[in-house]
């Protein structure tokens, strides 16, 4: 049985004597399309997996309390592909701010947005700044792919339903994956762009049909993998963060 | 297994086969202190479990659309309890509001919020109201616990945290109660109010501890018999927007 | 002469004094279609004329404060049908909830919103509790003509601008009815849904016309009778917020 | 029997017949503190006396289509002083945007903002050049006693609470009028400011006592004459929009 | 060298020193097309220029803290032109808002917004009554060619990209004007309204090819004497406010 | 003279004809303290000569437009120290969108926020997304430091106010420095963070007095170097920008 405590699992008393000391985990997703082969609840299914494997794998799991996922994202450039819900942006900034001052409210002094969708990260660094200044709250975030350091593992840079996430799927939840219908992006490789320097392409999402590299080559063998080694980043962030002084 | 299907499970491809001619059954819960002796995921378990049953209960099982629950409502009236994470009111209304848009356009063209949180009320309103109005996307919404016919279970009328909710999860996840915790609320009886008038009265929540009722009698069995009684009311409840021509 | 006090007709020293013991009451109401034979300002004039009539008939009138009727409501659902004004559903809670707010600010510890226009619910319900909870004021909304008992007037159960609003302006304003163009809405029988289901169908207004039941049938006499039921029940409502300690 | 047409006392039908070819005047006011000697409704009531008399002075009052008059204003300027009912600027401003955007849609081509309370002024002028943007109305608005040549009235620059509008309301409606407690106001003449220049001074309403001038010296005569001038005033201005071309 | 001294070229420390004495100058401009023959930072650099001109003509410039200029303002209705980079009107009255606000939280307790667009004016109002309302703020505002004397100048009222605004930039940077480009407006003279009217008429920016009246007779020499009166004017204002007490 | 053109001294005509075919720079500031030895208006002053050196080194200068320099950021972090005119994070964000939005009706199809304000990244982030979804503008952002290659510069990691900013004020505007106020940041080094993590910790700018590593070495050969070297950098990214196919 796991040391890390649920937030939702809990009562008022106990979150009240826990809250203070602990660090709140909460784990931030997506409900998108990911391409023809990969089922809509990827993000919000891995980022929470590995927010729960990387708590019980940090040095003090007692001192981790674990929110439920926000299982919807802001995912409005998927819209056109069908099978997304998605807040807009404005609207997903709001909760994730909510939250982390509700949060504040109820004695929380650490917490830590573990996101598994790029599309979530201005919201999340928007969030965090907001909580810290106005509510005094330390305030971490991290998409947990971008933990990792690279080639570190055997799989291409993390995108979007591709290679990376369909094998965490398969590890996690293989009946969320059709393998036969996957293939390479038409939409070629991954641009390298200049350092520091990020742009959005009108119609890119298009061009790549909505995911990137070749999930075809997807394995449960290196999801476990990977599985395993973002639990390890995850953990060692948590700690980090729930290392510093407040 | 089951024949309901869970959005998140599938793919884009099969999600634009499905959704023109399906239910899109949401589940509406909150996060929030349910006195000393229940858990504060009570409300968001709950309506995702009677979603789920109702689902499975319903005539036609496989034309129901289960999308993951929405853990997060309107709870700011909880914030002073402790153990709650809120969004304001405004937020909630957003987060409805792009989720029903966003399944009109992903081919959406029945929605069902089944909320299982009396804050979150006005928000399926309005949310359903916009939707309706904008989208063309028919929409319910419901309480699941007042699709019950009164007097048509062995329990008082449904409250927070009372003995209603508290034997639901008893038979849903037994870890989730404090038995021992569990007392009166000290703010005595429901107040019984004119028919078609609601009050909202400062202080309220803390003369009743934050709970109705009197929740020491609740009972795992109990809890199974209302559970079952709520599943048949939504499932009935989803086949009547069901049939309605769109 | 009544002794019932309207709001602007007195000063802020004379509101000053008043403000602490009364309650004061709202009416809210909406300028919208009311299909071919009633006036758009149905719903304001007849919150305003039961409020009025309602705090005339409690028993300690001198304790109301009459406060000017909000004219314009949320009834962006009736644009398609032309004659309509109206305030989209987030700016009409935000009048609401300034009203409070600035009610408390004046000194207020109890409010009443006598609501006229079932699209104006939400909204009561969202401004009610935020005044409740954010400025401490005890705090009430009613729809006026869900306050009477079913089956205590001769009449259908109340809709829009059908037997019920059209009788009861012919008998406050005789001249804002056009009797002549009245026939049934071409829409059928209002639907029975289950208990506890509320259902927003898309072009069901048109369907309707824009007119509940049969308003041909109306009369004078019967406005008569259901407008002393609807000031008898206001009155007991009144009287019970009134009695609530704060 | 005035021929100027009341848009809450017509059907849609008749609103659809006359909309494009009328002028939509709308009464803007306030409900707010006016001194210890003037009721709260004082800028509802002149504004609405106002438009009323200047629609039925117009050369074609058949074309002026009268809105019920927008009861509360911009007023968090005065809620220190207690009998104040007021919207935030930015709720206001919304309130008079969707109102003559909804004009637009029920086919109105011309609308007029006859305000009476000058907090309300940079609201109007948003909503009106919005209005003419987006939705293609053809938009005016003025403060009623800014209608005025100087030196047109026996009476001083028109204030807030001062000679003017409390001799107005004598005439109108003179229960609303306690002139035994009127004094002049404490906080001296109202400042000089070189034109163009407009300055917005923390507490000069504490020092004025919520009132210019000096409205002591009111009378119903001297209002009955302003009001008369006011509402030739009006009528010009309404045949200069209704003349313009759209 | 200038007495006046520049927000951004100052330190924190030297600005906690000055902030409290000082009257803080803003120049609101907008980047927007000025028809054929002018360019489109016009309004920004005339701000700006008569603002350091006017703080320097001050009988204590040295009290006269200059903000950088908002070279960007509320210019939607110039957006068919082209040319225009615009804020919303409600994201630019934010935008004043926050900046007052600052300044408040930065020691100022006079500030003065120089505005150099008609299309500026009630954003500049709102957030003038805010900052004064709910940071005790004495703050002021106007456009700075309103400040003039009609009749003080030898051009015609200005305008918008007409002899006057022409004239001027010719003035100041010549290199900005394409006198060959410059003809009489197609749209007439400029509409005299009534006292107290105004008006916004769709389409008319259009009839005007976006300018007013003739810039085509504009001069260098006209300009240096108009940017001269206007810095005197500009200076006369800001000794005003700067001599109120706070 | 500069082959780069500038917004602001350009005709709606001229830029009409290049808005299509050119890069819009909008360099991105705040205004804010800077420790007690350097300007607020630092970010400003350095992202608006970054972009112009850089646009002057792009390999076709002549299609790039540079627009005003947003002065104003998203600061609020800074407030407590003194000397900042800050836009809330939200006012921010609209701002960048705003900008963008009338950027793409002005006829542009490629736009590059060159950002230097750390504070202001996530609103560039949401405006470069929300611009590209909804306008179909290929956009880019970045902050112009983090352009640089590590170790190709000899000064330590771009902080606030540190050696790096205050070495290239001093090549810029040397006015701008007190030098001689100066000394190193009393929060210690910089905290190495894992890979990928951010973090938000109350205090932790008034724990480095609001500055970062050690200014006091700072020189304007430094500066030089490193002005030359981000321009550099800054044109790299202009050119591939320019060359992505829109």
């Amino acid at each position: 049985m796991s040391a890390v405590r649920r937030w939702d699992e809990l009562t008022r008393t106990e979150l009240a004597d826990l809250a203070p000391d602990a660090l709140l985990v909460v784990p931030v997703g997506s409900t998108e399309q990911h391409g023809p082969h990969l089922a809509t609840g990827t993000d919000a299914l891995l980022a929470g997996e590995v927010a729960r494997r990387g708590a019980e794998a940090a040095s003090q799991p007692e001192t981790i309390l674990l929110a439920p996922t926000v299982a919807y994202g802001a995912s409005d450039h998927h819209l056109p592909f069908g099978g997304t819900l998605s807040l807009r942006a404005e609207t997903f900034q709001r909760v994730l701010a909510d939250l982390l001052a509700s949060a504040a409210a109820a004695g929380c002094r650490r917490a830590f947005l573990l996101n598994g969708h790029g599309g979530n990260t201005a919201a999340c660094a928007v969030a965090v700044a907001e909580a810290s200044r106005e509510h005094g709250l330390l305030c971490a975030s991290a998409i947990y792919s971008q933990l990792l350091e690279p080639g570190s593992v055997a799989a291409p840079v993390p995108g979007h339903a591709g290679l990376f996430e369909t094998s965490l799927v398969l590890a996690v939840a293989p009946e969320r994956v059709r393998l036969d219908r996957a293939r390479p992006s038409p939409g070629g490789a991954a641009r390298k762009r200049l350092r520091g320097l990020s742009v959005a392409e009108p119609g890119r999402w298009q061009e790549l049909d909505g995911f990137t590299d070749d999930p075809s080559a997807a394995s449960a063998e290196l999801g476990a993998e990977l599985l395993e080694t973002c639990a390890r980043a995850a953990a060692a962030a948590f700690e980090e963060v729930a290392a510093l002084h407040v």
